[in-house]
């Protein structure tokens, strides 16, 4: 799907006729006078949740109490939406669960891959991953290297990685980074780091739902993902966890808890770890985050008999194209000023998650956050992510739009890309109210 | 409150009629034709739940999406929250997070209590526990033990705990037995601790909403807690983390997220801990389980006007005083049979929590499942337990009743001994639709 050349919103209602996937929204509640260009940080709410959590509030929990850990099947639940999102990542049956959050995972598969890599290749000195990944996955891994003995070796850029897996144990990267939206070629990298002796962990949390991701195919090692981006789990929601089969029996995680024994429910007070990645699953599962988690992976579930990832991927890079195409030429540079924005974001399609970033031209750099504001109050919700204050030129702030083709249409992109040029062009990030800054931005 | 002697079903409803905390239970959405005595396993569904919860679905997520961690003050839940339960536990504003689940969270507290033993006493060699402590402290210690290089001490007796403390790192107890219901004194058990120079951490999953706790007067080091059996909360709702302010600071915990943090927003690389407990703190808080908790915790505190925690342990005990009473009367043993039971918590109400365990007569013994769902058929929910089948004089299987006195009446303790009673006296056990078993017991 080539959206190009575009010249007008009626080429993008055009385009909106004919895109087989625009029914897919229908399964959505968004407010109106919404273009909702934050999906990639917490996707909006399937219609289907709010009726089935009021089930399992007051039919399954409320009714049936305790029984509903049997006759509602909770006890089931991590291994059946588990289920579900490995369609989503090239994942076998009974190889993924839901559990936890995103970076207490990262922490059990981290954790594996480390004892792993320690017996294997005991000269390893280093887990690799990029300075630009999200701050959680650096902090995780910093305390286990800490536990193990290792260095967290950062690289600036992703060309660097495959020069940078000398005595690598292991190499830790988000497949597609939450500032640029650059994905990483997750074969390419697997290849490199196995043929240096490192295995290799993925964080899937911009990928699950919104790229095509194959796990056996890129022979990955462990994947963890977020449930409450492209999933639309809700603001929360239960993550996930994935081990390759060849190595979820290998080794206990250090998060040994009931659920993740043989037999949680015999009692006994020795330790014995469920066979294959049920040991990964540790206290009580989240009943009533995975009865929502669960609705907005159908959500995305929806589009099998469509196409699914491979036709969502293609809406989702027209989208993108879109953008770039329609920022650059309305807002690239205003006209008679210097006041404009580029492209942050890699421009190759096949380098690019869902997500396009943009930076401001130097004169407004630090208006990035009122720049936001302002779409905000014109109803474009897109959001900011602050640069590096200390060296800017490098990393610049950001204003980040999530492209999510389950329920954007093109004719939301046009109008997106025309709020922006008034904000620019009318200077609205100028009005105080736009620069009170708030806890989470 | 002493509620004996009780000779009639008239005499507790005259109990009901002078029990000043009876209103309470109009908080609640309990199913017809139920005496549940199950509260200590998962707590009932307040009323306020579902409309809270769909306030946060269809409201927050839905209509006000991102712009929530905000507006609805999602951010601050894991301290709004953890205030609620500091008040209930003995802890001070700010000393107390909601985060995770138990388990995870006794991994954080535990492995920090054992890196401050490491540093302050280089030569303690073991965690103490008991052998019936909650089998999933046991594996999570497990773990740390053999990250540390230490041994897990298991005493078989309580009693066997103050002498148990030589060269102990950490004593590691669950206030209230999951089985027996018997209680540790908390205030006791620390000062042996302390003075044999170990650290303690209380898990208060079987106390927190059920007995008054005083964290600060026992000079408790760190305590976890459970939010789905008497503070309401909902099936795996997140659990609490506490850690004393003088042991806060001293060490990371392990699991560090970006949620505990310094500044999570700044997205800075490296690991900076936040200020005090909320270190404690590691991914994206799990918004609409905390809804649901935080309306469960507010029929704890419900109470605080009739009297808080001390009169809700007070009818608690009346309600087991009576239960214990008209069980030993009428089921202790059956006319001309040695069928029946006999109590396996302890006599004393000061040593008992919130919840009666019963073992049946040995010709019995393997009954118990059977005689729990036969009383499940009936309306009368608690649960069963098996003991460890290789030495059932010391771990018998055991019918377990809890009974959480936001919700209970006497009469309904009445009710619950007459149907033992029956079940027993007209051996329903022996159906075999009630030999069924499930996945979960």
């Amino acid at each position: 799907m080539n959206p190009l050349p575009i010249h007008s919103r009626a080429d993008c209602q055009a385009l909106d006729r004919a895109d087989a996937l625009a029914g897919l929204k229908s399964q959505f509640d968004l407010p109106p006078g919404v273009i909702y260009l934050d999906g990639n940080s917490l996707g909006v709410l399937p219609s289907a949740t709010p009726a089935r959590v009021a089930q399992v509030l007051t039919q399954e929990w409320g009714q049936d109490l305790i029984r509903s850990w049997n006759s509602a099947g909770w006890i089931d639940m991590p291994a059946r939406v588990g289920n579900k999102i490995a369609r989503l990542v090239g994942a076998r049956n009974g190889e993924l669960v839901v559990a936890d959050s995103t970076s207490v995972n990262l922490y059990k598969v981290l954790s594996a891959a480390l004892q792993i890599a320690k017996q294997d290749r005991p000269g390893a000195r280093w887990v690799v991953s990029e300075r630009s990944n999200f701050p959680t996955d650096l902090y995780i891994a910093q305390s286990l290297c800490r536990q193990h003995g290792l260095e967290l070796k950062l690289v600036d850029e992703p060309e660097q990685l495959p020069q940078s897996l000398q005595d690598c144990a292991v190499l830790m990267l988000t497949h597609v980074n939450y500032r640029t939206g650059r994905m990483h070629d997750m074969a390419a990298l697997t290849r490199s780091a196995h043929a240096a002796g490192a295995l290799v962990v993925w964080d899937l949390a911009h990928s699950a739902g919104a790229v095509p991701v194959d796990l056996h195919a890129a022979k990955a090692d462990f994947a963890v993902g977020c449930g409450y981006k492209y999933l639309n789990g809700g603001p929360g929601a239960p993550a996930f966890v994935w081990a390759h089969p060849r190595h979820a029996e290998r080794f206990w995680q250090p998060l040994s808890g009931w659920m993740g024994h043989d037999a949680p429910f015999a009692f006994t007070p020795d330790y014995r770890p469920a066979p294959g990645v049920r040991r990964y699953l540790c206290g009580t599962p989240a009943v009533i985050g995975m009865a929502a988690l669960e609705c907005g992976v159908d959500t995305v579930l929806a589009a099998e008999p469509l196409g699914g990832m491979a036709a969502l991927r293609a809406k989702s890079l027209a989208l993108t194209e879109t953008f770039i195409h329609l920022v650059e030429t309305r807002c690239g540079t205003l006209a008679a000023t210097d006041l404009g924005v580029r492209l942050a974001s890699p421009r190759a399609g096949a380098l690019r998650g869902s997500q396009v970033s943009l930076v401001l031209h130097a004169p407004l750099q630090h208006a990035g956050y009122a720049v936001v504001q302002a779409l905000i109050a014109r109803g474009v919700i897109g959001d900011f992510r602050a640069g590096d204050s200390e060296r800017l030129s490098e990393v610049p702030h950001i204003l980040r739009f999530g492209f999510t083709p389950l329920y954007l249409s093109f004719a939301e992109v046009w109008d997106a890309v025309e709020h922006l040029h008034q904000v620019l062009g009318q200077q609205e990030w100028q009005n105080p109210k736009f620069h009170q800054t708030a806890s989470v931005t």
